[in-house]
């Protein structure tokens, strides 16, 4: 790991040595300093050093800030620098290196091919980027762990999600991050922006805003509209589930599954378990199980009360756990006990999303569970969405799909799935990994298969 | 020029070497065959052909057509196959080649980044792309010749724009068309973009919808809003007017100066005239000279006659061209006669910019004037604004100015006129060339000087 320090040295009190020794007993190893700025007082340097843990860099904050005479301006690790300047750019394909070049590009001859579109609108996807292009949009009101922030605060995440676009996926993702809070401007915004782009990608939008504004574009757009941290998460988990009950030898239909934490992912994946075919789905949130009795101050959950839940279980997740074959939380930490899996049916599937923190820890699951995943990259099977964005948007894109309809949901999951053949598959290796190349393919090519057979593209290959 | 025909053969009735011979008898040169796709009685083939002159392309399109068993399902000229698939992508600056890499750059490290923005958004340009990134915004109502057009249509315009804003200037350009024609819906839907972009270049929107846009968001937002084809255009003409005067050693406020026409660029030329300190300017629309007396139906029209004409003289060109030293044309063709220009000063300046057919054919006017320009790229100084809107927002985002005033764009027109030194100036070259390497460098350093001295900006390097 390397740190920059960025240091104003008063010359006359300290010595560069007293630094340098400073920092190499505190664990780090210099390897580069830049002069800033001189004047016969004082010197701006920035100090390049190498450590090799996290808490080397406290020290060596901490045992400059004893010296007198140096004030530390600025610290930048690796995290800070990689974002310097940002991390994404727009490239032309081709450099126009002279005249003639330029006006098949630009004026005159580009009033020709605006001529052609103009004629037949579908020639966009041929004749400009649409066609490799989606918009990433967010109004940065749940980002990661962090809620609402600022727009311009949550761009480092749309930028992170535009490199994993095009690495993954050959997809150009323009992110846009929104100053707008009502639901109807932002539809109205994106609505308004949609002709120059293939897919709308909705992100870190809070609960319930997000179901209203997916819903609505989906119905008013002809470009296909999805919302990650929905169907993403509901995708990856099901496809690791999927193969958790190939290694269990159960079949989803026939399994009670519970579903802890109805927030945007819970009531994705709820409805992705039914399309599924799971008969038996419970929705468990802070006052327990759903009923059909009960009426929720929240559309979705009288969605859920009345679809799912089927012998009408009461009462909280310690009890309405019981026989349960799955349980799938993406909820809070540490709600889920050891007494409640086993309580569960045999071989427990458990998928405690909650992150950074699980449902229940993975070291106190362990003895108790058959499987066992989570959101996070340090445990075996990690339910990432990174795995599903780039391959569903390039089958969508390449099918010239007009949406993202459940069944290519569900193609995408069992596309997922099918990347671990039988004999690689264990209870500790259910899920890809983010960097295994198959991924794309196979999702695309189930996406467009999907799309096609339900109508919402009209092109297979 | 390459042309690739996409030919459907009916084996049976006709040989290859008939349509081969047919190209080559039209003066087609057939350099490459693919083979598309071959059945027993059908195949589809590209050709690749050379050919010199663009009515060789009809000729052989022609003597295809007249062939039977042959079916041309397309013909793609250069200008066609530079734009398949789009001209600009969306790339990484980095490449993610490990999940170490991938902590980076996204979860779960990237939001230690959004919360230093969320604390401090001035970071966003620092820890983010905006500082190198514009948004070019148009909604399709006045693009090139072809008028208002469908949004889609219009974006080969806009990803040129792109690839010229990064090839100049290293600026990131995400071209957006915009669905929307009301003024209100547009206003607030660049507004709602605008935290993702240090700029915003609007582009190819109709008057008067243009000035009530660009006035409204430049009070409404702190990043700069530059509609290019008013200022554009007034930057570059007003550059080769500096530059048209010191080879007539005349000064511009001494100078009697007739804008012919009246829309987007000849009200923004107005305004340049006036902020460089010219003092008599006759604005002229189809109804004669603007006058103080009349009352237009046009809040700009009476703005211009307020403050320019202020001999007050009357009537048509032809009676107050008289004993003008300059005349910029930016209306229609030929609506300019040697008898007009006879009658000007001597030594006449004449900028005929309607394009593509100036206001008087350069041919005609040579004899009897002393500088002419047209928009032209094969006539001698061309007033092209490829010259002006790379360095104009390079300057504007590295000097994060809030604005682009009148002061910036005055020092843009300034910088560009500057490029030509003294012993290269002459009558046929006044302006400098597109791909002159000194243009963007000069114009950025004015415009930076220039918005630090104003108060637009606080950054002079």
């Amino acid at each position: 790991m390397t740190l920059i320090l960025r240091l104003e040295i008063h010359k006359k009190t300290i010595s560069f040595g007293r630094i340098a020794t400073a920092i190499s007993e505190s664990g780090g190893d210099m390897v580069a300093i830049d002069v800033i700025k001189e004047s016969p007082e004082t010197t701006v340097r920035d100090i390049s050093v190498h450590v090799h843990h996290k808490k080397d860099q406290d020290n060596i904050v901490q045992s400059i800030k004893t010296l007198s005479g140096v004030h530390i301006r600025h610290v930048s690790d690796r995290t800070f620098l990689i974002h310097l300047g940002g991390k994404i750019e727009v490239t032309a394909k081709k450099s126009i290196d002279n005249r003639e070049e330029l006006s098949h590009v630009y004026t005159p001859e580009v009033a020709r091919v605006c001529i052609a579109i103009e004629k037949d609108p579908a020639l966009a996807y041929n004749l400009t980027v649409k066609n490799d292009t989606v918009a990433i949009i967010s109004n940065a009101t749940a980002v990661l762990g962090l809620g609402k922030i600022k727009p311009e605060a949550a761009m480092p995440v749309m930028e992170g999600k535009s490199m994993l676009f095009k690495q993954f996926a050959n997809v150009n993702a323009y992110p846009i991050c929104l100053q707008s809070q009502d639901s109807e401007e932002i539809i109205q915004t994106i609505k308004a922006i949609s002709p120059s782009f293939g897919g709308i990608n909705l992100e870190d939008i809070a609960s319930p805003q997000c179901f209203e504004v997916e819903e609505r574009l989906k119905e008013e757009l002809d470009i296909p509209v999805f919302h990650d941290d929905q169907h993403g998460t509901a995708i990856v988990a099901l496809a690791g589930l999927l193969n958790a009950l190939k290694v269990t030898k159960k079949e989803l239909t026939e399994c009670k599954v519970i579903v802890c934490g109805l927030g945007v992912a819970g009531i994705s994946i709820t409805k992705m378990l039914l399309t599924a075919g799971t008969e038996n789905v419970i929705g468990i949130d802070k006052d327990g199980a759903l009923t059909r009795e009960k009426k929720y101050n929240n559309k979705l959950w009288d969605w859920c009360a009345k679809n799912t839940n089927p012998n009408d279980e009461k009462g909280p997740l310690s009890t309405v756990i019981k026989d349960a074959d799955v349980f799938i939380g993406v909820s809070a930490p540490d709600i889920l006990h050891v007494e409640d899996i086993k309580k569960m049916a045999d071989q427990p599937i458990v998928f405690a999303l909650a992150n950074p923190n699980p449902e229940i820890s993975p070291e106190l699951a362990k003895p108790y569970v058959k499987i066992m995943a989570t959101g996070r990259s340090d445990f075996p099977n990690q339910v990432n969405n990174v795995l599903c964005f780039p391959g569903i948007f390039r089958g969508a894109l390449d099918a010239r799909a007009t949406d993202i309809n459940d069944e290519m949901k569900l193609a995408a999951a069992t596309a997922i799935a099918s990347i671990i053949d039988e004999e690689e598959l264990n209870e500790d290796y259910i899920i890809p990994g983010v960097f295994n190349d198959k991924i794309v393919p196979k999702i695309r090519e189930a996406v467009m298969k999907a799309g096609f057979e339900t109508g919402a593209a009209d092109r297979f290959s």
